[in-house]
């Protein structure tokens, strides 16, 4: 078994970046911390395994919050994670050497209530621990009832999916694929682009970052059922001319207005002539339904019918320049930071 | 009985508008026609008493049309109206002296296939026949199914109108306090803004016109859980703002952006954080519903529970003028022209 470290990374925010700029990697700070005393009443001391990065976390950090309070200067970044148990108070249920998943933050070592960590099964047939940052995780839950509550994706439908390379488009080109709709994604660059048509299901992928784009997707997917958008901007403004009666726009997010004064929608009047929806949602409305979409997801998994790709990131300290790379579609797949490694003995 | 006259008048469209600048009445022309033959095979000959003047009439003589075909070039300019039928085919069920409805468009006598025309009932207690263009008419069914099936309002949300002393609007602003709602009112003008308040059950009614009037709506109105929105542009990316959780945005009109190049909606992102939804919807989709519509309007007009305003101009070569009047909010109340009138004989 390896000695008990004595010091740990962690990223804290030090200074709060302008909601209309590029993010700046500076606005957070690595800290050496002495290693967490022993767990206090109720709590589990975790050692962090892998973050994930995710476009919603650039609103973490505004001053005015979102739908989270704004994480305070000099916290610790905060982030879901996967880690496991190093020693627990003796009164949680939770044990050394047990999996966990929570917003455990961008840090090596965690001191967290019991409560706010959730035990992990041993991932299902056909998945690794890394899943539950992906299909199994927060991602695969957004896609799925993003598809299914907000898009109501009905049998032969035409679902187009913007930013649909990434980790929860990915998924939902899949799905969408695997229940019966035409699906065309919008993705930027061809390698994102091939990836789609070869391995998720994609009918074609638009490549947006080519001249163009728009008028061969008039052209060739014409007009669309369900939007599934991740993007938002002028893309989004774009495909609200482009809706079929009834369409549903599940708004997932807007990567392209996160780091800038957002560029307005203009063609929202295109919603009364065709009768069509915005909705916007967010994936933690549905816990009381998480166990549905993890078992549908998980047999998915087992049936081998799920691509997914992970970039992987090593080092707490990358989690800065990881999150930008979210911006600037550097990214190939679910991009994930490992910051520390099971141990063989003792899961440690 | 008067004498049959030899000639009438229509208004046609003569050129078409730019769909981004101030509507030109000049685009129409008046004509001068000989009185229509006697109607052919299954056609009624209908004098037009009323016609309506509604935003959405803009839309439909614009190059690309809507959610109709535009008006074709020196053809008579669509509208909805109120008739009396002077002579039938003898073949149609509808007869001399019959009140009819229908979009007869701007002209002092119609031809019109049978079909096209629906026989009014004698207007029900409380109400005369001009309420066939207002609460018993599409403005009331619009107010009527927005508020219900798009908005979805419940009994103690708050509920925010725009255009709150238009048509529709100030239908809607009584719908809602009979329902049980808090309702505030976005108006321009101190006259409008009274009338709402004293009239329309409304709690507070804010004018646009005054600076200052959207720190005082989030002091006084805060935040809403239904808008029935007819003016788009910027109040609407205002409204964004002010959502409850799982708050509904009926989109019934844009009129700020008729006229002009839309401004943009720079805040729909905040669709998300409140798990909202905007959705357009067209009255013409809930005829299967009409009669449940039109049956509580009418029994809300027998008790006296509606206010309403027609403001009514004379002369079918008023109308294109008219038409303007609504982007300008010249008008108070709904607007209509009186075409012709009914004489005591024979109703015509």
């Amino acid at each position: 078994m390896a000695p008990t470290p004595t010091t740990y990374k962690r990223v804290v925010l030090s200074s709060r970046p302008s909601p209309t700029k590029l993010l700046d990697p500076a606005v957070f700070s690595l800290r050496h911390e002495p290693f967490p005393s022993p767990p206090g009443n109720g709590e589990l001391l975790i050692k962090v395994l892998y973050l994930s990065l995710d476009p919603a976390m650039r609103s973490w950090i505004n001053p005015s919050g979102s739908y989270m309070a704004p994480v305070p200067l000099g916290g610790t970044m905060r982030s879901f994670g996967l880690g496991v148990i190093i020693s627990s108070d003796e009164g949680c249920k939770l044990k050394k050497g047990d999996r966990v998943q929570g917003f455990f933050g961008w840090t090596e070592y965690a001191l967290s209530p019991e409560k706010a960590a959730t035990l992990l099964a041993p991932p299902p047939p056909g998945a690794e621990l890394l899943d539950y940052l992906g299909p199994l995780g927060p991602t695969g839950l957004t896609a799925y009832f993003g598809l299914t509550d907000i898009g109501q994706l009905k049998k032969g439908e035409t679902l187009v999916v913007t930013g649909a390379a990434g980790a929860t488009g990915s998924i939902v080109c899949q799905l969408g694929k695997l229940w019966g709709a035409k699906v065309f994604g919008i993705a930027g660059g061809t390698e994102k682009c091939q990836w789609l048509e070869r391995e998720c299901g994609v009918e074609m992928a638009f490549d947006y970052k080519t001249e163009g784009w728009r008028e061969e997707f008039k052209r060739v997917a014409g007009r669309f059922d369900v939007l599934f958008d991740n993007v938002g901007g002028k893309m989004l403004d774009f495909l609200l001319t482009r809706m079929n009666k009834r369409a549903r726009i599940a708004v997932c997010g807007g990567i392209s207005d996160y780091n800038s004064r957002p560029k307005g929608l203009t063609n929202y009047l295109a919603l009364i002539n065709a009768r069509a929806r915005m909705e916007g949602f967010l994936i933690m409305d549905y816990a009381p339904r998480f166990a549905e979409g993890t078992r549908e997801l998980a047999r998915m998994l087992s049936r081998g019918e799920l691509r997914r790709k992970f970039h992987v990131l090593k080092g707490v300290e990358s989690a800065p320049e990881g999150l930008g790379m979210l911006f600037s579609g550097q990214n190939t797949g679910k991009l994930v930071v490992q910051v520390g490694e099971e141990t063989e003995r003792g899961k440690l």
